[in-house]
């Protein structure tokens, strides 16, 4: 992946760079010794690497502000990083930039169930801000797999969905208000705790935004009432276009649950043996899940079989026990780990309109052949977000390079079919340049004048997210 | 309300401005006589009038942009209009703006159930993009009250609401993608029938951005499965301040009606007496509808009954039949027309998180008692999203600046227990000058910067939702 050479006169400014940002932190919270420096050189995409000027460990959104005010003045690049858990190359550093993480940010600091929302710093992990409301019944809905690990920061960046995104939405939907610090250092608020918001809606335009607009560290998210009770059905298939054609039938006769996830015969048997799930053997297997009271749980679940039936279906088995819903969900929730131990694997995220998706599958599996890499599928069927792995074999060399052509391949298919190149990844490095394939000049260059008001110098989460040559083109002015 | 001095060159030119019109849209399109513009002098905010220097009604995008590039060309300002609807002068005409008319854009693109979207002209009525599915059991969410009469462009100007938005969400959450007019007649397509978007969230930006970035022409939105039934439950209290408190406590509790609607005496006894809904003689009147199969109906409603009867109703009564709900709706629907009726009224539209309703319903009725002005209350309490209809006598000099004072301090008294100026009328001309009061300049900065991309030479809607001084040095350079 081609990156900007970074600027020779901030490498030669380090020293100086180093020393003002300890002046405003905290001891330990600036890191610039080489080898500990190491722990930042890439997030979960990991292919790329590169290892920063320096990190630092802020406390709150003053130091946060100090950060950015000393990096503005010294025309310093800015990464911004969550737990780095990005799948897109999200939070990967260039050799001048200071990565500025928000991991020790993770203090809740309002929770209020009058008005169903809690503030937390951004460095809050997900699914510890649903540890601080769940003994009083309620939850954070949005659920991506990395919740144990991944930060909220990271969420509002990629604007992440997860497996029950179906009924509740992603972080979008669930978020109200955060506090944001501008490259100059200005600290704004927008949004809070109320509905919609008077002026242009600047909440939707940061959620989503990579990092690219400012740096959240304080965010102000919906919680909901615990449902009463859950209950999954999985449903075998002897095939992925079937499969795909039951998810369609489910969503188009209107029943909603609150997750329809889709796993094909490699997902399956990698999980299988990972963490014994208890997964039928076949091609293709859907877990779909319900939530309500027993009567609602029945009644709808009684509905999804019924069209489930229609499709021959090898198997078709509700959960009957707490315990087997939770493993059934253990494995969902361990495929991508499960897949990598056993392939190195990309792990794509497209989105595509739900009624294509047999169409979508079939493709992906005719690429597989014609470029002779494995794929594996396991992903939010739902709502039509894709998550192909594609396997290789990272000590052969051109197999990443042949991975990369093929996984470009697929995203320009789901964007073919009406679809988009991202879900809930993000755009990140990987993406950058297949915007083009999305967006005509004139998008970008809209996006691009958005990206220049709100970080004129264009010093934050650099050579991402637009085609590299836009944002070189940018940054020489 | 100040409006800024209508451009002299612009007025000179506009016979040179029609003749230009005219070449480039059909026969009619063109409405310059002074007489027939008259009826494009104001909104639904009846209280401002002026009429346009000419209206054009364009068939469709290709016309609009033919519009914009003639109006951008020669330094026109421009007012998109929908239906006319707007309760905050959203569409009120500057002397030397060309009124923008969508009402001819009417048609139904595509309808796709299997991915359940509808794609639509933006002039559309919200009804009958409804109307276009409900033969085959869908429905288009978001429902204003003016849903007969106001389109879509407008809804996704104003980011409307309505009703049964509680749970369902508002216009943003129910848009799956635009076609935008630049003010220099570009076309661009934002979003689509897929889940989220690559890059910045553009499409969020456009929603609810009062007609100030560009013209929306088509639009993609999300149809649902009509539920299997529904039935309201009337609660009547007998203060404004235990109804409230009896919101808050459904809302904490986590039960998830599809309308929570809140009304107070004065709007109960005129509605009574027009459209005669059977509803009970009391100070406060909820009514609360749930959705689903009749077992869920019951549940749901035997929880809310609960909760209801701990406030010591004075009435607690489920519609027993379709036809007593109709009626009920019915009246809740004709609470505005009932009101106008007997009274001259300013609606009010602001949101408060919804733990403060029984606080601001409270302080609402001291400053009715200070101004020496009526109020009446008819609102989607379950989103705290108010409307108090402040009354006054229009004949009356210096009434309807009392009432404008009267309502700045009720808005005022929304953003400062946490809440927002407007929920869905948006800010239009009515709210500009109170933007101050919600955000900081820095804040406002950075939603002019915004518009500086857009609209570089500030054309679209002239003098709305910024505080009108910073349009004016906008529109100086």
């Amino acid at each position: 992946m081609e990156m900007p050479e970074p600027d020779a006169e901030i490498l030669a400014k380090k020293t100086q760079i180093v020393a003002r940002l300890q002046a405003v932190l905290p001891d330990g919270a600036v890191i610039s010794d080489v080898a500990e420096v190491k722990a930042y050189e890439c997030d979960a995409l990991s292919a790329y690497r590169c290892p920063p000027l320096c990190a630092v460990l802020p406390a709150d959104t003053e130091q946060v502000s100090a950060v950015l005010k000393i990096c503005h003045e010294m025309g310093v690049p800015v990464v911004p990083r969550g737990s780095g858990t990005s799948l897109a190359g999200g939070a990967l550093p260039t050799a001048d930039s200071v990565i500025l993480g928000v991991a020790r940010m993770n203090d809740v600091l309002e929770v209020d169930y009058d008005n169903r929302f809690i503030q937390v710093q951004s460095g809050r992990t997900n699914l510890s801000v649903t540890g601080a409301v769940e003994e009083d019944g309620f939850f954070y809905a949005p659920d991506p797999s990395s919740q144990l690990a991944c930060a909220i920061a990271g969420n509002i960046a990629m604007n992440s969905g997860g497996a029950h995104c179906l009924k509740y939405g992603v972080t979008t939907n669930n978020l109200l208000g955060v506090t944001l610090v501008l490259m100059d250092g200005e600290v704004v608020e927008i949004g809070g705790a109320h509905l919609d918001a008077s002026g242009l809606d600047l909440l939707g335009l940061i959620c989503g935004s990579e990092g690219q607009l400012g740096v959240v560290t304080e965010a102000t998210l919906k919680i909901l009432p615990k449902p009463e009770g859950a209950r999954p059905v999985l449903i075998g298939f002897d095939s992925n276009e079937v499969a795909g054609a039951c998810v369609s039938d489910i969503i188009k006769a209107g029943v909603l649950p609150v997750a329809i996830e889709f796993m094909d015969r490699p997902c399956i048997e990698a999980t299988e043996a990972f963490a014994h799930p208890g997964y039928p053997d076949c091609e293709a297997l859907l877990i779909v899940e319900v939530e309500g009271s027993d009567a609602e749980i029945d009644f709808q679940l009684g509905r999804i079989m019924e069209i489930a039936a229609r499709h021959n279906p090898v198997e078709l088995r509700q959960s009957q026990s707490e315990e087997e819903s939770a493993k059934i969900w253990l494995g969902r929730k361990s495929a991508f780990g499960a897949m990598g131990q056993i392939n190195d694997y990309m792990c794509l995220d497209g989105t595509i309109p739900v009624s294509e998706l047999p169409y979508v599958l079939r493709r992906i599996g005719e690429l597989s052949k014609e470029y002779g890499l494995g794929v594996g599928n396991v992903f939010h069927a739902g709502d039509g977000n894709m998550h192909p792995l594609i396997l290789y074999d990272a000590n052969k060399p051109g197999d990443l390079e042949l991975a990369e052509r093929f996984g470009a391949d697929v995203l320009r298919l789901c964007v073919e079919v009406g679809g988009c190149l991202t879900g809930e990844h993000g755009v990140g490095i990987e993406k950058r340049d297949l915007m083009v394939d999305q967006f005509t000049s004139a998008d970008i260059e809209a996006q691009l004048r958005v990206k220049d008001v709100f970080d004129p110098k264009w010093l934050l989460n650099p050579a991402k997210v637009f085609p590299l040559q836009a944002t070189k083109a940018r940054r020489a002015g």
